[in-house]
């Protein structure tokens, strides 16, 4: 740290990235990537736009906005595009929670919410989960906080039901709700239709996961055209450019395939299944997950000894070394081959750890 | 606004980008883009990534960074890319300015700044320039104030030089000092060399202009690496993947071709001389600028009415209707067949001024 850099900051923990290590080709299992490619046709926008690059990006991203309106059955007045989806959730962090209007979110879920809040100076509160995981509504029922809940929730994959989020934004009437969509498209039920009813919901997704394009930075906010007027605001007092040319190009012609990316997302679905059995035969505890990550753990090996054995062996998945979840990992779904990679490696660690034992 | 915006924006006004209408095609001499293409690298840099977009781009862009070290013979732990120059000016003013150190610029300059300060709740002030324009060098000497000077600045295209900037940065050495270099190719002197010996200056650049890729959102931070660290635990605050993989293979790939760009930046700057000595011979008064775009004005037409007689026959130029500048516009660089529309254009609307002026 200078001894420039502001007081403000001075507990300012920053979030961590997943780790990409360059020393050798891994099968990486630990971002939450999509296995599959973009469509062909988003690499054909990308390519038209790329002879454009010397013309600033048009910041309304109109196009971008008229498809994901379509997608999404809203009106355009209620979309706001962003830089990822850690931008609009920053944003939602600084328009809606002050020192006056502090925001809960679940104690174990997405690691950045307690740096956005740090970052811009917000009281916040960790709301722990259930012993299985799962998050309890009731916690969240008329709390009159500001409350952030990704679901499907993250490392756990674990849903909340569309009447328990509709039961949330409708007792807390004065208070913003955002539900972070990133994982939806797996499995969970979108909270997008509520929007048009609570004025109070700002729902976030990602194209990072179910649309293949982690690397192009794509995310965006859905709410109440109020909420997103105060978002722009905020956008426009920022980074009025913030989604470049070629990454606009590349979401709106994404959208224009959207069977492509949902029928990837049904792959990714069986495949999460298809390795959550072989997880449990195996003696793992795993999570019923709606996300394309699986949660597992095993009371026959600790949590960091199969990330850094399955490590040794070119498989990638996060670990994270907090309590009450520094026993499991969370391991992406990737393509059924990967997966079974994943699993043998998994089952000759599992072998080796126990004749080590053994002896 | 929602009444669930935070009071800490209510007076905040967002920056208002230049005009992109849509009406017609227009000459575009608003917004200070390259007429010239990115070089072919770019493109085949780009189509390579677009390919990759299932994956997360590296946060360190650790590519790009090695070959603007190269390029700007600085070591890599002394750069920070960013989403655009934007980024990089609001993470400096999150960084090193807060209610106990303020911030100062001139009062005619890039419109940004106020924005910056006022949405992270920093005070500042903004200094007046001298009556022909220029920054007075001694009016920041010891201050002990942080400081932001465009260099060249916007929209006058007026420089300091080194030597004043050096002096202005060694009499404030427990406060930053910015130098937004974003024009500083069409004849500025960088102020980079100096930040090796001085650990209280940034400089912040920028590919949209000299590099044709406004498009593309590529700026970047160059600073003792104690002030890149801090700006680091902000980035990793805010937006980890802050440069998408598209845009960091463009950035790279334009400083491998470097010679190309900077072959452009001496095309525009003889546009730039001839444009000015014709707007001079039609009676302008038109600053010393050594920016992409003249900054030019007459006592024979008002500001405003020029613009939008120009913006009638297709060329559009920027102009700002505060004072004491409304009677000026700025006018980006474009190709010399550009220019010799809008001069066309601009005689004939002075000389059907004058007739309407002798009716």
């Amino acid at each position: 740290m200078s001894r420039f850099f502001s007081q403000k900051y001075k507990n300012l923990k920053a979030y961590t990235p997943g780790e990409q290590p360059r020393d050798m080709q891994y099968i990486k299992l630990n971002t939450n990537e999509s296995p599959y490619p973009p469509s062909p046709a988003v690499a054909e926008a990308v390519a038209r736009e790329a002879k454009k690059l010397a013309l600033y990006s048009d910041p309304e991203c109109t196009e971008l906005v008229a498809e994901a309106a379509r997608v999404f059955g809203v009106g355009a007045d209620r979309i706001l595009m962003t830089n990822g989806s850690d931008e609009i959730l920053n944003f939602a962090f600084m328009a809606f929670c002050d020192k006056e209007h502090p925001v809960v979110f679940p104690d174990i879920t997405y690691g950045f919410y307690p740096v956005f809040a740090e970052l811009n100076g917000i009281p916040y509160e960790k709301i722990p989960l259930k012993d299985d995981f799962s998050i309890d509504a009731a916690d969240y029922i008329g709390i009159h906080k500001n409350i952030v809940i990704a679901n499907p929730n993250a490392p756990t994959g674990l849903t909340l039901s569309l009447t328990e989020i509709e039961r949330i934004v409708a007792s807390n009437p004065d208070n913003i709700v955002v539900i972070d969509e990133a994982y939806v498209d797996f499995g969970g039920e979108s909270a997008i239709p509520l929007t048009d009813k609570y004025e109070n919901l700002l729902v976030t997704q990602t194209f990072s996961k179910s649309r293949s394009m982690a690397g192009a930075r794509l995310g965006f906010g859905i709410g109440a055209p109020s909420l997103i007027a105060d978002l722009q605001t905020i956008k426009y007092s920022t980074n009025p450019y913030n989604v470049n040319r070629m990454t606009a190009a590349a979401g709106a012609a994404a959208l224009r395939e959207n069977d492509y990316y949902m029928e990837n997302c049904k792959r990714i679905v069986e495949t999460r299944e298809y390795t959550k059995n072989a997880l449990e035969a195996l003696g793992f505890f795993v999570t019923d997950s709606k996300a394309n990550f699986l949660f597992a753990g095993s009371d026959r090996i600790d949590g960091d000894t199969l990330y850094r054995e399955l490590k040794k062996r070119g498989v990638l998945v996060r670990h994270f070394s907090t309590e009450p979840i520094a026993q499991f990992n969370r391991i992406t779904v990737g393509t059924k081959e990967q997966m079974d990679v994943f699993l043998a490696k998994t089952k000759e660690i599992l072998k080796e750890t126990a004749q080590n034992e053994n002896r």
